[in-house]
């Protein structure tokens, strides 16, 4: 089924949910209701409390009106007329005012007995083109996602041409649900949020802390291993800096307020870059020292409204692999070839599939447009034809996207899915010409001139925080054991094993081996449960038998249990260690 | 000699320097003249441009003056008579005016022909006191340190009983001059500013960042050895947060401005502490959890005024290696030591001797004063003899100060000395009993009901960007080679020995080395010099012999010289992997 057409019958399935809710309430104030990835939305203002107990008799109601919409029919209204039409709508009025003030045209789109204020994109016969529907669930939202506005009621839905797309979708939302990274986070203690810190600003737990070390430390030391200059940088700069950068009115709405010290303004920093190009100036550079690849672990501020926080995967505050390579145009394709290989090979560490996982989008720049895009055709024609080189070298596929690229230069987006098939734009590899020119960055060539170099903005992995909740819902918690918080749980059957459990838990510990001993007085398999719904890799049981063969044969042995109910046998400490940091190393 | 006769002598000097300035330059405005730790200062507005070359000549007048100074007499005036006095200098009148305001006397103290507005504390006779004395440098300093004033002119000089004492101090300062942190960070490219990133924001550069990134991971790690959890928690906080915690009215003045974000006000944050309150109380906690140790690498905001700001030692916004150590109040004692033994270990490993490089001070607090202290005589007492106790079972060395407490609680501060003697608080040890009242921390105990922790707040070294100062200064930059940016270099004697010198560097950066390979094209002495110069702790020359050894030989050689200028003869290439690793592991 075509996109297109499945974003018609979901828009459509809106305005029914949106009919069935006037019948079914009268009073009820209608907002908007457009289709989104995965299905619809409608926003409303309700005259009662309603609940999730309201969204069947809104289904049932919507089934026994969509026979009698056979068509959708149009007409264009005046201001006034349109005005009339909702004068006790203040949502409607207010779109009503926008779309005069844009001089647009105003348009009723009507289906059955309801008409509703659109801009089109329906199906030409609801009754046949919707196959089967479904209510997902509610939330609140404000209106146009402003906290200083109404709080409205959002109901989420889908629809699809045929029933069996429909259960398909419902299997897979099941699915999605159970490895929802915010769930998760909770039932495994990953993560918190506290009123008193503030919103979108979580704070690890000591378990949601180690995943983070260890995926630091492995960018880091992967990126030294490349020959990047790790640095550390300051995460407030002077406001000038971002003047002097050009980042400032672009980036104005999603940079905090300014902080006032002495005479002069500080701001959080939205980015890096500018900070990487101080570090270049500090000292006369010649050919011989490009490429410089300055990267860092950067800690970044960007507005998000509240309403649009979501987990680790949206926050106020963030953590970007971050890096700026200065090298000279003839090392251009060299240098996004080397970083192509950098994320493809974190990529594989965790497993992502590229083709399936991930794919490459080459965002392209628009010539007429100067306002968005930097003036200069020469050098917009060379980037694009340089990234271009590289995805067709490596014969990588990838998309083009026109009017997609950053104000300084074409980009590759690496795009990712997560478990609810959505796509975002995880990171970039951005081309960039015109940041050179506005720091004056420069090198001594090879005929002792000064020349100007260029720059490549990228990530590997992107933000520490979206990498931690893309990862989570990918192993549905369930961490390789590189990953794992506990990497190893001691599970005596009773406390006459407790002194031996305490002797293998110890042995385990110096191995540098993530181990807890569960000395609760409870059933051993309440402890197997426990421990299995943690998801640790390796359960440890110790009983009678253990402990006895333990003293007979010399070498501590346990039973070894994994986490997926399966029986590991007999195994000796040392062989246990040896297997877990076989699979460390491996990355397993 | 007495402490207390030094700063006598260094006073009545900073009043012999005074009137030997206006003797000379009449018409200048006098303001104050301490005496400071290592001798004095006093701050002039001259009425014409101040040079280096004038201290010569001020030192002659010094000298001239200096046997009259037979005795210092003084007398009380009225406010009238000290006004009419200094009218002419606004800084004085201001002095006056504030001594006026609280109530206090005000007093003109004279030696042979000059008097001064000055509150006493001088030698008997400066004549015979007065040994030797010398001014030492000029610098801008701001009057009362407020960048809205007037920038004054200050003359730092030193004086002592005898020549023999200056001397010594002389060549004391100049070596510290040699090890000064800002310039050595300059010659060794370990950290620049930037103007356009702002005052006190430090940006290091990728040598220095390999310094810090071993020192943060060392510290991390030792501390997870030691059953610390390392946490990551956001560097921005609701303001709420601090009011609830009470720090708001002790810190607001070294808290930056609030941002605003959507209807709340949000802080940089100043410390850790609720953050990490906020994650003990994300979950219920049973008398068998505790202790609990979080710990951080946390990004702490303080406001300095630029006049104070200092290379890497006193910075706008640092990384403290902080924790609180959340406990039942009988673990108290056990977990105040450990935390000792921590100290003590880390200090170890960077060779810093307990008793010379630093020392314990028990910081008490004052039972009478309320408003500086949170009143609960008994918890006080309680927890001084925590302290005390702790101390006095390891025979610590250390003093006790009154009136130094935080408001939460008593503390042993660890006092370092720097290379030029002055003794600082590097960090402290902190017991405190009134956050777990303000924040309604509790534990199940044993019997099951609700009980109420103690918490400990501590570092373990202090601030990375102050211990990075502290150990470029300790080291005089030579860094031991488990800390050195650059481990070895490759220095071959001409071109014919590239091909071999470039597999030398290859061998050495696949095991892990930071190496570095110097293939420019000069006289090696040259490359010796830059080498020792940048106190890189082994260089290996390569030169026909080396290569001709090595071709016969089967295995790679070359021959190795020390930054002390030591010959280390020709030795292997897998023998100075070896001994490398080896200096890495004893954090040689």
């Amino acid at each position: 089924m075509k996109t297109e057409n499945l974003e018609k019958i979901r828009h459509s399935t809106a305005h029914l949910l949106a009919a069935a809710a006037l019948e079914l309430y009268p009073g009820t104030k209608l907002t908007i209701g457009p289709a989104i990835e995965n299905g619809f939305y409608y926003d409303f203002e309700f005259q009662h409390a309603f609940s999730e107990e309201d969204l069947p008799r809104l289904e049932k109601k919507m089934q026994e009106i969509l026979p009698t919409w056979q068509s959708f029919s149009h007409r264009e209204v005046t201001a006034n007329e349109a005005k009339e039409f909702y004068k006790d709508n203040v949502y409607k009025l207010e779109l009503i005012n926008e779309i005069v003030e844009k001089g647009e045209k105003i348009t009723f789109y009507k289906s059955g007995e309801f008409e509703d204020l659109c801009r089109g994109g329906h199906s030409e016969n609801p009754s046949k083109e919707i196959g089967a529907f479904k209510l997902l669930s509610l939330a609140g939202a404000y209106w146009r996602g402003s906290e200083k506005n109404t709080m409205l009621t959002r109901i989420y839905g889908t629809a699809f041409s045929t029933q069996k797309e429909l259960d398909e979708h419902l299997v897979l939302l099941e699915e999605a649900k159970k490895r929802d990274h915010k769930k998760l986070g909770k039932d495994l203690g990953l993560f918190v949020f506290s009123d008193a810190v503030g919103k979108g600003l979580p704070l690890l737990t000591p378990k949601g802390s180690v995943v983070r070390r260890i995926l630091e430390r492995f960018i880091v030391d992967e990126e030294l291993k490349r020959d990047y200059l790790h640095v550390y940088t300051p995460d407030i700069a002077n406001l000038d800096l971002y003047k002097k950068s050009g980042h400032y009115p672009y980036y104005k709405d999603s940079m905090y307020a300014p902080i006032k010290i002495e005479d002069e303004e500080y701001m959080l920093r939205p980015m890096t870059c500018p900070h990487h190009f101080e570090l270049y100036l500090s000292e006369p550079h010649s050919y011989k020292d490009l490429p410089m690849r300055y990267a860092e672990l950067a800690h970044l501020y960007r507005f998000e409204q509240s309403g649009e926080l979501t987990g680790l995967q949206r926050v106020r505050t963030f953590t970007l692999a971050d890096a700026h390579i200065i090298a000279r145009v003839d090392q251009a394709e060299q240098m996004v070839n080397e970083v192509l290989d950098l994320i493809e090979y974190i990529a594989s560490a965790f497993q992502l599939d590229k083709g399936t996982d991930y794919h490459y989008r080459l965002s392209l720049g628009n010539r007429a447009d100067d306002k968005k895009y930097f003036k200069d055709d020469l050098a917009w024609d060379n980037a694009e034809n340089v990234l271009r080189a590289v995805l067709e070298k490596r014969k990588a596929h990838f998309v083009e996207a026109t009017d997609e690229a950053a104000f300084y230069g074409p980009k590759i987006d690496v795009q990712m899915k997560n478990v609810n098939g959505k796509e975002d734009t995880a990171f970039t590899v951005q081309y960039d010409f015109v940041m050179p020119k506005r720091f004056d960055l420069s090198y001594i060539n090879e005929e002792g001139v000064a020349a100007q170099p260029i720059v490549i903005h990228r990530s590997s992995i992107g933000a520490i925080e979206r990498v931690m909740a893309f990862l989570i819902e990918k192993y549905a918690g369930a961490f390789p054991t590189w990953l794992s918080p506990v990497q190893a749980v001691v599970l005596p059957i009773s406390d006459k094993q407790l002194d031996y459990a305490e002797k293998v838990y110890k042995a385990l510990k110096e191995e540098g081996i993530r181990v807890e001993l569960d000395d609760k007085k409870e059933p051993v398999g309440a402890k197997i449960r426990r421990a299995t719904l943690q998801k640790v890799p390796f359960l440890c049981i110790i009983g009678d038998k253990e402990k006895q063969q333990a003293a007979e044969g010399g070498l501590d042995v346990v039973s070894l249990r994994l986490r997926d109910g399966s029986d590991g046998g007999v195994i000796t400490v040392p062989d246990l260690v040896k297997r877990v940091q076989t699979d460390i190393e491996k990355k397993l």
